[in-house]
């Protein structure tokens, strides 16, 4: 056990402060990394807030993490010393159920240990984020990361960029489609970019015009202002897949209505209780309404080498350490386009 | 042009009375059916009373249709005179769009014309269904039904049943699988006996205990009370496929949560505004909830076929067609095991 400089929430609703993090020392199979960068995530907020309670307080968020390789066990086969390496929302799993041997870590069945407000296998020792400046992490639960990208502008593809790939995968989004990206903030903009790089027709679909050249400069063929009700009736029954990524509660029928027969939208961001769905609008034509939650290592991995082979980062802005105070306040207010990334060279001594 | 007898909402909520019902001559494609039963859907109040409006009236419900053929036009091929034939719910349809060719002409998106409180494809002349004694059907719109099974409980197949078929078929419903039925009605009957005869393992899952030991003679293999905490908790995450009959504005939520990773459950009941689904339960683990109307034609010729096959009806009481007001006001009160048909030769005359 050795100890790191971090920031942490003391307890729920407080600002965030300095705080020594717990490490474990590396076992055979961990990778120690050096944190360079790490996202910030809006349920950072929403957890650090314990909107979602009950949190586990003091709470170190961060689950977007990229650095260096520090130390290796020697049971591990993925890197060496010095290999940039990230990590993601999990930490660990059973790995012996059947999410697990599936790939899909992150609806095992016995408990996922997510990577801070959670718990190690052993349901009692806390996790910590990467709002600090060291982590160690089973191999299993870390991604490598190709030189060829901007570091820093990696770190939010580990959730932002995970949860986003893994449905327009899942659901085969390709050539020849019509998709809709609903949003346009850490999630949508992502979203934009791989549904554009797959091969997709891609439309974001925002209430805000101020947003549409942005969407365009990011991929999207088009753009959709949900409230011009026009357009929106011009556009119903015409889309293959909707990659929903607004946060909050809303109004679903404007979206279900877009679908076309066999249509589908994946919902990724909205967790509360949503009222009002119509019954009817799912089934003249036959349409469908998922969930998906971020992606399994393996295919965490995938999206990596994806990105590595188009190009694909995130959009950032690198924020210091001490600042994460005044930043979640820049969060709360949307100012952002479309991730802050901390540079944890900034973190005080 | 000619006129034969039937009964008639002649507006909305009021009585329905005898009533004239106007029918085409027989053209070149067309089927003459002489009804001898005709089902009744829990639509068909709906649409008498305008639930749904605004309705055209005088409206003549009825689209669970079975007679015997009485004439055929010289381009029909499928039928003889003398042979019986079924109607469901459409007509008609534009039969030359993207839904249509992939014979799922419920899903047309031109104009599908309903069997009745709708509009033939010229979308003026009203449709009328079938309280009556014959009625004229383009032959597409028509199924074969097998002299082996009891024609007067073959009439809810039409709707209840191909309502039911169809999800089951699309979804890939079959062994291997944990099907769960929610809702012991009309549709609810028809689907567990569907699931059971596809190979899947089927749960009834209702808030009736009463209704239990029915399910299991109709075929269930176990009974889920909706109302005991304990056994809904118990069966968490353990359903591959729900088949959700319930008719009207429900919770969704406990049910969401009996999907396991990547389950799926499809409403074909509920047609009004849901409140409070959460998102979050579509998210950990995913899981999909899709809607589905009735079949296409050539579905629903395949699920008589079935039927024929497995020896599967419906569970009816015959009703007579002068008591027509009496018999909706015990569909008010769910006093029905699982259908009532009305014996068309009980027409006034």
């Amino acid at each position: 056990m050795f100890e790191v400089r971090g920031f942490a929430a003391p307890q729920a609703n407080a600002p965030l402060v300095p705080f020594k993090v717990p490490r474990r020392d590396v076992g055979p199979n961990d990778v120690h990394i050096e944190i360079l960068y790490s996202g910030i995530c809006h349920s950072d907020l929403h957890q650090a807030q314990d909107d979602w309670g009950p949190g586990i307080f003091p709470m170190v968020p961060g689950h977007e993490i990229v650095g260096r390789v520090k130390a290796v066990g020697p049971g591990v086969t993925k890197f060496k010393v010095g290999d940039y390496a990230g990590v993601g929302c999990m930490v660990d799993s059973c790995r012996e159920c059947e999410s697990c041997k599936r790939d899909l870590e992150q609806y095992c069945l016995t408990h996922t240990s997510f990577t801070y407000n959670g718990t190690e296998q052993d349901k009692t020792t806390p996790t910590y984020g990467g709002y600090s400046t060291d982590i160690v992490v089973q191999e299993r639960f870390t991604v490598k990361i190709s030189e060829k990208l901007d570091l820093k502008a990696t770190a939010p593809l580990l959730c932002a960029g995970i949860t986003t790939y893994s449905p327009l995968r899942h659901w085969k989004v390709g050539p020849g489609q019509k998709v809709g990206v609903v949003g346009l903030g850490g999630l949508g903009h992502m979203g934009v970019k791989f549904a554009k790089a797959m091969g997709a027709h891609v439309t974001m679909i925002t209430t805000s015009a101020s947003k549409g050249a942005d969407a365009k400069r990011l991929g999207a063929d088009t753009v959709l202002l949900s409230t011009d009700a026009d357009a929106m009736k011009a556009a119903a029954s015409s889309f293959d897949f909707l990659l929903n990524t607004v946060p909050v509660s809303h109004d679903l029928n404007p979206y279900i209505n877009l679908l076309k027969l066999d249509g589908t939208m994946v919902l990724v961001g909205v967790l509360t209780p949503i009222d009002g769905m119509i019954g009817g609008a799912l089934m003249l034509p036959r349409r469908t309404i998922a969930g998906s939650a971020i992606g399994g290592m393996a295919e965490t991995q995938e999206m990596m080498d994806f990105c590595a082979e188009h190009g694909i980062v995130s959009d950032i802005e690198v924020v210091d350490m001490a600042s994460i105070n005044e930043t979640y306040k820049r969060l709360v207010k949307n100012d952002v386009r479309y991730r802050f990334v901390i540079d944890m060279a900034t973190m005080p001594a």
